[in-house]
């Protein structure tokens, strides 16, 4: 089971190395029934041509990159990244590319991570999250000339291909869903300011409150993790006037206040809407089973694999909506003022 | 920002290219000082040699690979294998090695993928995860040479360094719990027959039910799947002599297990007792909460690259015991016959 090299193909063949060589790479110097009986061999005895003899002569390393610039235990909490990286090994799956993944606590150790891919010939093409108002990512990888795909956007990613999901026509769609239900004093607990996707659906938040007529519409900013959910939800539920809703950017937060409101004893739905961002597992498993937006994120790592792949290939950039969003109403939300 | 090449340099320091070549690779021909200023001005420039090149002469890819033999989506669901890929990247980070991330459907196709990744030199070494009784895929990777660590064991690793949890000694420790609490008859829902850490732990339930004297301690197979789960507990419970405490091998299982519960009317913990199998976010968070066995899943991923990293190095194969899983007792489990 040791790795055959040429020197065994040759052997097996009674001919030279060169002929072996000859074969292999397609030039000519053999007849073509040689060619033929060698390949023939080659392949018996399970012959590869090693990624980097192959990656000095085509260029390419058949692997693409990720880096998560959240510290490694997040990684491990958050779902949404465990279902776009399996979205992401379904678009891959019977290829022949392969996934890096990668850390990195903070974002310039994110750009040294894609510089030293990138010089030492590591990956083809890099998928990006958490995109930025003007994101410093972007620049220094058009100027490395390493294809990349934004997975977000479509703002802020110019001269760079994205997939993205129309966040703002889902928040829009929960806000009039709670209206509906007779709520007027709905908070958003958001995930972190900076990054793109949390200031488009607060932008939709502001906007739909505003028509729908609310009384109340505040936006908090939290980080994702239970423990600053709870702090917050805690916060609100305690305020003079509270909130009779609640909407958050992902579910992690949601099944932190959820267990909040258990604590104080309000009552949910009766006394409090909970909507979840993200419709992991746990959404549908919890009691009450909760609210959530539901995205295909399989489907986005699938959508973002396949755009950087063409970005690979040549292709022009392009920004391709992933399959839209949908409300899912559970048991957490209910009409208000019970 | 092109990649520096050696002929950039050979330019910015006034030198021929071969003088930069014996630079780079510390051989003689250049003078002291030219070496140290060709060094500089490498560094400078942010030249590094290509991972390509570095394969070719030193044989190493500086990439460990984990395969993952179930489906994408499965590993989607299972915070399991995100815990552990954050506690890999945890070990990695800083250091020069990246993680190459496979999902393969069926053991076929996972030493399809370890005899390529080897052929083409692209790992060097792998993590085994999902170890079976006389695991094919260990005989496979023995004659190929590729250096691996089975996370799991120590039975059924002969012969490859393995990091293990003691699941016996928590097993035991579940089990005597609930009969301290009066239970007598307990049904424990476990993951896949042919797993070994499956077999470990059915064979600590029976040695400690036995010790204990419990009237009944059944042993039911499942596939961690929420959906498997639910059948199941619909089944338990609706028989003639229901168990009064489930356990189970992982925590999805045991959160679709207190919806069911939930449904049927059946209160946890007054009628029922549930214990779950790692300790997920979820566990805390979901109402009653989850009385678990917590696993430092992290810590396991961490020590699996390290004894990794030590068998490439060439060291002696090894059998190392993770930290020690602690039983996490919460509002899930009370006292039997209320």
């Amino acid at each position: 089971m040791r790795r055959p090299t040429i020197v065994d193909i040759a052997k097996a063949a009674g001919v030279s190395k060169g002929a072996v060589s000859y074969a292999l790479n397609g030039r000519p110097g053999v007849s073509d029934a040689t060619r033929q009986r060698i390949l023939d061999i080659a392949e018996q005895l399970g012959w590869a041509p090693s990624s980097a003899a192959r990656a000095l002569s085509d260029g390419r390393a058949g692997v693409i990159g990720l880096v998560v610039d959240r510290p490694a235990r997040a990684l491990s909490a958050e779902p949404f990244f465990m279902r776009l990286i399996g979205g992401i090994q379904e678009e891959l799956a019977g290829g022949g590319t392969a996934l890096m993944l990668q850390a990195a606590d903070d974002r310039e150790l994110e750009l040294a991570t894609y510089q030293r891919w990138h010089a030492e010939r590591r990956v083809d093409g890099v998928l990006l999250v958490d995109l930025r108002r003007n994101d410093s990512r972007l620049p220094v990888l058009a100027e490395m000339g390493l294809p990349a795909v934004v997975i977000g956007g479509p703002e802020y990613t110019d001269g760079f291909s994205c997939a993205w999901t129309d966040d703002a026509e889902a928040m829009n769609e929960v806000v009039e869903y709670l209206a509906a239900l007779g709520h007027r004093r709905i908070t958003r607990v958001a995930g972190p300011a900076e990054f793109v996707h949390t200031e488009v659906r607060s932008i939709a938040f502001d906007r739909t409150a505003r028509e729908v007529g609310l009384d109340a519409a505040e936006v908090v900013y939290a980080d994702y993790t239970s423990a600053k959910a709870a702090e917050v939800t805690r916060a609100l539920l305690g305020s003079e006037a509270p909130p009779s809703a609640l909407i958050f950017d992902n579910d992690l937060m949601a099944v932190a206040a959820l267990g909040v409101a258990q604590e104080l004893g309000v009552s949910v739905p009766e006394q409090l809407s909970i909507v979840a961002w993200d419709d992991s597992v746990i959404c549908g498993a919890i009691r009450p089973a909760l609210t959530a937006v539901g995205r295909d994120v399989n489907q986005h790592g699938r959508l973002a694999v396949s755009l950087l792949m063409e970005r690979i290939a040549g292709a022009a950039v392009k920004a391709v909506p992933t399959l839209p969003s949908r409300l899912l109403p559970r048991a957490s939300t209910g009409p208000a003022g019970r």
